[in-house]
């Protein structure tokens, strides 16, 4: 019988390595190791938050999303699903992916590049603050579903729990810098803490940030207030 | 009879308004109105440069490029003249403009959102840098020409007079960043300095780059060492 090893993030192996490398040696810790969890930093594609009644409009009656893929946050999941988003230009996005659980709100984040290729005129939000906020079509394998808001870019932000917020020394809604190394390093300005107990150390930027530095998963990055 | 007024950006004209207001208030200038040249940001979109050569088999024998329209340093132009751009996994960019005059090599720009989409694994390259980079197939109304090498990232650059470059104490070569503020600010490390005694003060940047913060002609932005 095969026994599946437990599902452990790769960043949380290094950080605990790190911590015991320099417990060993007796040497003090630095920032980045004495930090109680480790910086996990995620570039989000283009996807979608559906509401349950939309997935039933686009996917059948009763359809309920699947689980293709668990992320870094506790119960999120990237679905096997995807829907085609059509802009007004006429030009669509195929295979925008749903990220699960079902929300109350349909929102669809996009980088600024997608926006522009589409055709949308986007502002930068908070998620979940889509008031006022571009809609649009989007089509599935059972109909059609139309937006009448959510189309947003995503404001940069740092999901925290509240150690992290401590050693940070932040608080929820407050702003950080993130340094990212490497040939073409950049600084990221006014990333925002949201600050849960549910919440595991992770930054969330989108593709125009993460290929502005081309960020790549052994880039130096360092979360500063 | 009609007089064409001269042609003078935008940002020359903010600039020599700064540079009086303060000058008649008798106050000192500030850092940014005492710079001998304004500074001004641009994005380059994706892009390609072409010997005669290609454009002849590209265009038909004999074709010259056409200005679309000039370009902030002097004698660069769009060309009317546009190329398809094939990638590896069979997908294409449409409408690739072709920056004039013609150059002695031929070279593709891409930021790396377009390069993923291609399909391309490109490098990070100063321009004309292209010895062992990745090739392309391109097409034009006469025919097809393979690139054998070319297609780049381009490095993130500032053209500078010397006089700027005296301005910054900065010289040929040397490293500095951008600042840019707005909502989604960055800062933007490793901006190369290219000095040349033809050079109007310009950084380029590229879509990834200007999209990641959004920058539009009012966002305020700050050259350092």
């Amino acid at each position: 019988m095969a026994i599946s090893a437990p599902e452990v993030h790769r960043a949380v192996v290094e950080h605990l390595v790190r911590q015991a490398v320099y417990s060993r040696l007796g040497k003090l810790l630095p920032r980045v190791a004495s930090a109680p969890n480790p910086l996990v930093v995620n570039i989000s594609a283009r996807h979608c938050h559906l509401t349950p009644e939309a997935v039933e409009t686009l996917f059948g009656t009763g359809h309920q999303l699947q689980v293709h893929k668990w992320l870094y946050q506790e119960g999120q999941f990237a679905a096997k699903e995807t829907v085609t988003l059509i802009g007004p230009r006429s030009r669509v996005i195929s295979n925008l992916r749903i990220l699960g659980p079902c929300r109350t709100l349909n929102q669809v984040e996009l980088a600024y590049t997608d926006a522009i290729a589409l055709g949308f005129d986007i502002p930068l939000r908070l998620s979940g603050n889509i008031k006022g906020t571009p809609g649009g079509m989007l089509m599935g394998p059972n109909g059609f579903f139309e937006m009448q808001e959510g189309v947003i870019r995503a404001l940069r932000h740092v999901h925290m729990s509240p150690a992290d917020a401590e050693f940070y020394s932040v608080k929820n809604g407050d702003s950080m810098k993130l340094g990212i190394g490497g040939d073409c390093g950049i600084v990221l300005d006014k990333m925002l803490c949201r600050v849960d107990k549910s919440f595991k150390l992770e930054v969330h930027i989108d593709t125009d940030e993460g290929n502005a530095c081309n960020l790549q998963p052994d880039t130096p990055c360092e979360l500063v207030k």
